[in-house]
């Protein structure tokens, strides 16, 4: 398999269907929506909704279903980035190579825009969900979705993260910070598009566990390139954890240890995967996630 | 009918199940909840909530099947009052008298904060949602809360809103953000706590109307309030509006025009939801919006 090819095809492919979720720029509201659609296509790996649509794959759905699922999660790792960029979270000026959302908008404008992606999130996804058979099954995923995004989740790792920066932390801390921050979304939209495929309780469980695995080797992969990565292929200064005296996984265990424990999560997200008959692509990602330069 | 008596009561009993829903300080994450809780118990007149309970009642509905998206509604009211707050935004240093959710966390907690909120209120309205008979009812209730809370309704309002700070607007923009900055939310859980209840297409036709009617009233007189109100019992400064030189109902009609539609919209709101029998405390409450202090 050309995997990169392939990755870049559907990577294409997302990014055609979620210009056609983006609402109008029509109504005294317009500017908002604005906002958002420079965001939403400022570029990206669209790893979430690409993981969405193959875990409904992988388990025999019809990605059609998944879709609104896939554009929702996109649209939350989005909002997410909006808020983490704002002068009183992260402050960074740059993202992708691109001026930041509030540094295009207005810190006003950036914090209703995250709040209405976050919002238009559920939006799409209630949106793919109503009218369908089986909406109890739709209940089950958006209830991933929404329990991955919150406070038991990926806000939960932000709150922990920023109370952390200038402390040294402990491991499980730094373990609790880098599953919710980073990996709760891909489980989430995982679990949801496994959900929509019809997956059993033992499928959804491989699922979750690969996805556990490669969303805590991306953060760890994240932490190693904040030191070692190059800032053109990055889109965003290398150094930043440093500077904000964060803690990461080089910085408490060593880069070493770090690149040990990252291969290890790929090793072990690969074999459990493999269970599935075509898992080819799933297992090439999780090689991409640890070579990954961006 | 002693409705001040009757209000109070409802009014607590809101507040006693609020609380229950309120997630438990614990784990790493428990900073956040704790300033989720601060906002949520800061007072209020909880109307959204009441509003969605009795329309679930008054069409024949069991009020407990209602009873997560009373206090969903209730979460993303406080959510949008917490980034309203904000420097960036309003920038108001009291709220129902009491310090806002940003002096006391600070500003990047108060933005986790909203996103948190927000985020919970769609967990707590599926998990009211998840295994119950007729999960479509639920799914379309839910998607009711949403579409009023988002960019077609709540934030499209408060956008346009700071949009039009400093500029003389148009009758129809400034009806436009009233419309959807306050009367949204509340047609949207008035219109889910009946579709809950199981309302007839005719039925929820009258209650968005009334909705509607007493919403726009509601932020008629808060503009009202904000010129001839009296600070103490309103916990936040008067004045707010000029010194900000926003257009409101008063400054672009005047405030004797001002206070015919306010009573406009009351009478046509009694007048519309007097078709249902039980109507009785709906009636007394769209009074109670026009004579309120606060």
């Amino acid at each position: 398999m050309e995997f990169k090819n392939e990755l870049n095809k559907k990577c294409a492919k997302i990014e055609d269907i979620l210009v056609k979720y983006i609402p109008r720029e029509e109504g005294f509201q317009k500017n908002i929506v604005k906002a958002m659609k420079y965001s939403l296509l400022s570029g990206g790996k669209r790893l979430r909704p690409i993981l969405t649509l193959e875990a409904c794959k992988i388990v025999g759905g019809d990605i059609k279903d998944a879709i609104p699922f896939a554009i929702a999660i996109e649209m939350i790792h989005t909002y997410s980035l909006i808020h983490d960029d704002l002068p009183q979270l992260d402050n960074d000026d740059l993202r992708r190579g691109k001026p930041t959302n509030h540094k295009v908008f207005g810190e006003d404008m950036a914090i209703l825009t995250g709040d209405a992606l976050l919002n238009y999130a559920f939006e799409v996804m209630l949106s793919g969900s109503i009218n369908k058979e089986n909406p109890e099954k739709y209940l089950l995923a958006i209830n991933e979705i929404a329990k991955s995004s919150g406070i038991e989740g990926m806000i939960g790792g932000q709150v922990v993260d920023i109370e952390s920066e200038g402390k040294i932390i402990e491991k499980d801390k730094l373990h609790y910070i880098h599953i919710n921050k980073t990996a709760a979304l891909i489980i989430g939209c995982m679990r949801a598009g496994a959900i929509i495929g019809g997956a059993t309780e033992h499928e959804l469980n491989v699922i979750s566990c690969y996805a556990k695995k490669i969303g805590l080797a991306f953060q760890v992969v994240d932490d190693i390139l904040d030191i070692e990565g190059d800032e053109k292929a990055l889109g965003k200064k290398v150094g930043s954890d440093i500077q904000r005296h964060k803690s990461t996984y080089p910085s408490i265990l060593g880069m070493k240890t770090s690149k040990e424990i990252a291969n290890e999560l790929i090793d072990e997200a690969k074999s459990k995967i493999s269970e599935f008959d075509d898992s080819e692509f799933l297992i090439c990602l999780a090689d991409y996630i640890i070579s990954r330069k961006n």
